[in-house]
């Protein structure tokens, strides 16, 4: 096996191609980039002499099979509606797939197929889904296989956050490090875990307000607000008779309380479109969640909706972000969502000298000889500016060591499958650690 | 024409049959009643020397061919899926529809065929939407036409309630009067009114909350809730220009903030199926949606997390509904909403002697001689027990008086038609009044 191929050539992908050319150049592999922007793959690959950039089309199946054909491995970086039309190339070809997506319903088809041509569809290898699986796993194969005890509580928490940085006025310490719509939409549809052996379930409406205070030595305090689905890791980590299971993601503290404005106003809704955007501003968008008062000011109007101090950290947050100038939208139609999106976009998107910052944070709880013993495991990672993020690095690195053990003939599995075996995280981790990606665990015994 | 036939023969077409054999016995027409049930159709055409019981299949098209064919107008009370199936026999045949249901798209799309034909189909016919449209288009049209005025303001409002009964100690003085689950999932979805010239939206958490105060006078206080979508009616009514807008529906005081509890918690969600089910009781179903705290009780939980009296009116209410009853759901598996129907039908099932109310409102401002005027309309009616309930009347009457006008070459509209024109309004709300369903009006001009 000598030759690589990487799929879409975007911001997320430049730590991996960085680190696969490097790779390359020891081994004497190639590591060909395709993006329907041939510039942008250009760019990527900037001349290095084991590199190639391809104009590609994903649409076009000729250039898609003649190109999957010419290699062994192929990472996905698409879209991942594309993944299933990948594979299926790669199924034809006899060609291994390694992607940062969690595995769909049309990858796990694939399964048998994969086996059966003695491929590996490897999913879910980037950050989160990827590091995470990882990190968690080897800790809970740790306490069942080397201390022979069963997990008790499993918490896990990751966020995609900015450095800190004392010269940023920006109350809220966050910015768009990731996909905007993503973050706008974050948490709709109810959240599922286990709580002490109880089911629960909290309603979007009430998800930014039952937040958790995690603090990582080092770092400080963070909020951890609960992810949609915790419920799917009792399978995928053979969690069953677990008593309390939270998976959740991490803000700055005061993020949370803040954020929940626009979810109570009803602003982060992406199911209808709003009347007469062309002449909104962000002060009317405010007020048409707000019942009609012409004595009062919108602001006063929130205040008292909401129950928030008018004076408080939450008013000064929005009015940070301009959310009560008379400032055109600047858009022509758009739903809550998009609107909302847009506005931030003004104040959050971030600068070329801005660092962004990964935080992972896991908490394992088991018995032994009578007492409750708790592991917490944390990585902080800081991005070097806009380009070199921690995020493209956490997403990246992982994919590319991935590839490179592939290469190397070190991974045995085969068919559809996620990196939570030793064979994947322990080399994967050890490799992270020496790129400066590692867990900072400590053990206590709780009374 | 002298055959009538009625599809469906559930509780709610009790009305309209009764209505139908009486003016078949003054005219000779025949009315034949089919239902999938024969008995239930036996029931109701109880022996009628003018009334046919038939036992009928919709999904078999040669009966429902046959059956049409052989009718001069047909009234569909099956669920409203089935409409357009009817429609398009109706179409084929050339015979009259009338229905109460909203106008489908599908059946939107009948329209022009429908006049080539020369049929009406009446649509929208029964209390909301029906009485509720010709109460408010005969007011906006006399504003319009006879005052030369343009309409400032329009708000209407409707309830389906139980009477009062100073025996009843149910603190909610609500109960199922109509599809329990309708009730249970009302209100999801963004609400969008106008209020002085703005566009407003609720979003569901905050829809309980936002209520307006209506007082009818001789029949006290009630609450309102703004229904989903208002704007729709801009058209319908042509009311282009309208500063307000706002259609609701009524509850009895005290009533929205109870129910609002349910909302908050997250336990009217539809969308996901809960886990063990089997064993769950009511205090368990609460306390699945609350922290985990095994040093306070679910009362507490819910009255700190929600902000409550822990002794107060909406605590009481549930309370009175059993909610913290370690009483077993009684279900084998069900979604937040399935399981809160549940729970609720076993004490807001109305028993055979209660009276249920139906309560409509509407307000109409305009400007007249530089003076704003305001006419308020108000329509309240009693059922007599829980078989012939004022729901089954003022949803049966409109449609059995259409019906009859019809029959006696009265309305000349073809098409696809709801009843917003005089020709269906002033005959239809002229005979409401003779039996008994009739409109209030007071006039006041606003300072």
């Amino acid at each position: 096996m000598n030759h690589i191929l990487v799929l879409g050539a975007g911001r997320s992908a430049t730590s991996l191609i960085s680190y696969l050319l490097e790779a390359a150049s020891e081994k004497g592999w190639t590591v060909s980039v395709a993006d329907y922007a041939l510039q942008l793959a250009e760019e990527k690959v900037n001349n290095h002499p084991n590199g190639k950039a391809i104009a590609f089309n994903i649409n076009k199946d000729d250039e898609k099979e003649a190109l999957i054909a010419k290699n062994d491995v192929v990472i996905s970086m698409l879209p991942a509606k594309f993944h299933p039309t990948v594979a299926e190339t790669c199924l034809k070809f006899g060609k291994h797939l390694i992607t940062a997506s969690y595995v769909s319903e049309d990858m796990k088809a694939m399964d048998q197929q994969a086996k059966e041509k003695g491929i590996l569809f490897l999913n879910e290898c980037g950050l989160d889904p990827g590091i995470d699986h990882m990190s968690a796993k080897k800790v809970i194969d740790f306490i069942r296989n080397e201390k022979g005890q069963q997990l008790r509580a499993f918490e896990s928490f990751t966020g995609g956050l900015l450095a800190p940085d004392p010269k940023d006025d920006n109350p809220w310490q966050y910015g768009f490090t990731w996909n905007p719509r993503n973050v706008v939409l974050a948490g709709q549809g109810t959240v599922k875990f286990i709580q002490e052996g109880r089911y629960k379930y909290i309603p979007y409406p009430k998800l930014f307000r039952r937040i958790e205070m995690i603090h990582i030595p080092g770092h400080g305090y963070f909020e951890g607000y609960a992810n949609r689905d915790s419920l799917k890791y009792l399978e995928v980590y053979e969690l069953e008779g677990i008593q309390t299971l939270y998976r959740g993601t991490l803000r700055r503290p005061g993020f949370c309380k803040a954020w929940d404005i626009f979810v109570q106003l009803g602003a982060t809704d992406d199911s209808y479109e709003m009347e007469s955007v062309t002449q909104m501003t962000h002060r009317q968008f405010i007020n048409s969640f707000l019942s009609f008062n012409p004595d009062d000011s919108v602001e006063l109007k929130l205040a008292h909706y909401l129950g928030l101090d008018k004076d408080g950290a939450e008013m000064h947050k929005l009015n940070w972000l301009g959310l009560f100038d008379e400032e055109p939208v600047g858009l022509m139609k758009g739903t809550p969502a998009q609107i909302l999106e847009h506005i931030l976009k003004k104040k959050w998107t971030i600068s070329p000298d801005q660092k962004d910052q990964i935080v992972m944070w896991h908490l394992f709880d088991y018995e032994e000889q009578g007492k409750t013993k708790r592991i917490r495991s944390a990585m902080v990672a800081n991005g070097e500016n806009a380009m070199d993020t921690a995020m493209s690095k956490t997403v990246g690195l992982p994919l590319g060591i991935a590839t490179k053990l592939l290469m190397e003939g070190k991974i045995e599995a085969r068919g559809v499958q996620i990196p939570i075996t030793p064979e994947f995280y322990n080399p994967i981790l050890a490799e992270l650690e020496t790129l400066g990606f590692d867990f900072v665990e400590e053990e206590v015994v709780l009374d």
